[in-house]
């Protein structure tokens, strides 16, 4: 109801509308209508009241509501249910509690700020409050835990091609799943799933997107190494379009990952790969590596070139350019 | 304390130890020495108590409490750390919020009864109280999800190893990890990780044997694939030294693996595999397939041998001896 009052004060913003004529449209008491618009008040809208006129919305707030995200919103099944926090330790582990407690395929989780995010590799994502895209969404797919890195580089693919459309700039990827402009680093993964040995029983997709943040709002060590869309393009972009764009864009990659498997996909990831032939060092869980990057195989392994000439295929590590 | 206390009445089974002499020995009082034997009489010790004799032990209960458990276990950090319940919903699910939280490697949920228990691919794991082993492992095996499967296999092993040695059975693995004994399931193993693409966080490795539970304990629909070292041997046998041996085999083999690689524990598990040759129907996620089984490649999967003579390697499936 309060998505439907708000629906009706948008399509005629910046312009009065009476409270009886509300009430008569949706079928609701006075009371409710008032009680609906405190709420939305509560939560940013700018809503100007006066006793004969109405109710005259003046200001959305620039924050990821649900309401806001569904609002046009061409997906099937990803972002149909959102949960959104104004701040949250971290959006994955929301995410994976409620996946655990048998949430839907396609729940996404959307928080202004994490208290404590998380990137790959047990590292920390800081986050300002209010400026970045921050979410998770819960995936069912019917695969075995090794088929795993598929979703993590299709998401990169996703979020490579939210931000070309959305906000003309293009990003490349570097293996496994992150997005670099001018080498630096505009977005990170994390994908994580509860499974068996033999089966996936969810995963959690988390995308960390800097969109508005700039240079002070990132600690003095990773400030070298990471940019925004703010930052590339001089001046702050819509979170939301850039987020359905990215939701629309996952769900149509799913589908297609779904249906043809993986290798479209490997096709697309490979048309974004920057790091192509970049001197590279790759630290695995045991080793560290030295070589060039040949590319990845058909199983999305990561090649690396070696001194000596031997092609070494990597399913996980952490993949430095010596540039 | 109480453990202490226990232990002086075990050395001394079926005599009398004054409380004096207890007080005496641990430095405790004698209200806390009447208090701790009265929370073992709770839990089932059969103690007798005379005012001048002092206390006797006549029977210890036949339940797997943590400290029988610990009592002679040859392990470094198996099951150093024991959490045991007369009855829990699943020990899978106990031990998955233990490692979420932080539980340290090695930890054991060990319990008399599972009300909602589970195999693989999502089927139920049926028992009755205080008859067999159910019993959950947390590990933290620095390993990607891929590698899942050889946690899975080196369990198997360590399971047929322990029923070998403490009850002179000798079961064989079907592939991945259950054990048969005369074609009938003897026990099955469930694992689950929290992972992400490149690090598993932490494995729960969940073992089922069949002990001293009997054709009538089990449910109509799995009587004829279903038996128990009881049912084979014609008694009961001692869950306690079983699982003993049980956590000890797991730790060695658990330390071959993390020393030498999967290749040894593949050899013993070859070894032990008794499908081989068998004519078999393999069912994944996606398709169904019959051929025979040609044994397992060097990264443990399941070679079938089809109709044609292609040979197929599945990393996981659910499969079916057509015996």
């Amino acid at each position: 109801m309060k998505d439907k009052i708000l629906n009706i004060l948008k399509k005629q913003k910046d312009q009065w509308v009476s409270g009886e004529d509300i009430c008569r449209r949706l079928n609701v008491s006075r009371t409710a209508v008032w009680k609906h618009i405190r709420t939305l008040k509560q939560q940013g809208y700018e809503i100007e009241t006066q006793p004969r006129r109405g109710y005259r919305l003046i200001t959305v707030p620039d924050l990821l509501y649900p309401q806001e995200i569904a609002e046009g919103l061409k997906t099937k099944f990803i972002g149909k249910k959102i949960i959104h926090r104004y701040r949250v330790d971290s959006t994955n582990d929301a995410a994976k509690e409620l996946a655990r407690n048998g949430a839907k395929e396609g729940t996404l989780v959307i928080t202004e700020q994490q208290t404590s995010g998380k990137g790959r590799l047990g590292r920390r994502w800081h986050s300002a409050y209010g400026k970045d895209i921050l979410m998770s969404v819960i995936l069912r797919p019917e695969i075995n835990p090794a088929e795993i890195p598929q979703v993590s580089m299709m998401s990169a693919v996703a979020a490579a091609r939210a931000v070309e459309h959305t906000c003309q700039l293009e990003p490349g990827i570097k293996w496994p799943n992150d997005l670099l402009v001018e080498g630096r680093k505009l977005s990170g993964i994390l994908v994580e799933m509860g499974a068996e040995i033999d089966r996936v029983k969810y995963v959690v997709l988390g995308i960390g997107i800097n969109v508005n943040s700039t240079s002070s709002d990132w600690p003095d060590d990773i400030k070298h190494k990471t940019t925004s869309i703010h930052q590339v393009k001089g001046t702050a972009v819509s979170r939301l379009k850039l987020l359905q764009n990215l939701l629309e864009e996952l769900e149509q990659l799913y589908e297609i990952w779904q249906k043809q498997g993986f290798q479209p996909i490997l096709e697309l990831w490979r048309q974004l790969c920057v790091s192509k032939n970049c001197p590279a060092r790759v630290d695995t869980i045991r080793k560290s590596y030295t070589g060039w990057i040949d590319g990845v195989n058909e199983n999305g392994e990561l090649l690396l070139r070696l001194d000596d000439g031997k092609i070494i295929p990597f399913s996980s590590g952490d993949v430095s350019l010596r540039l």
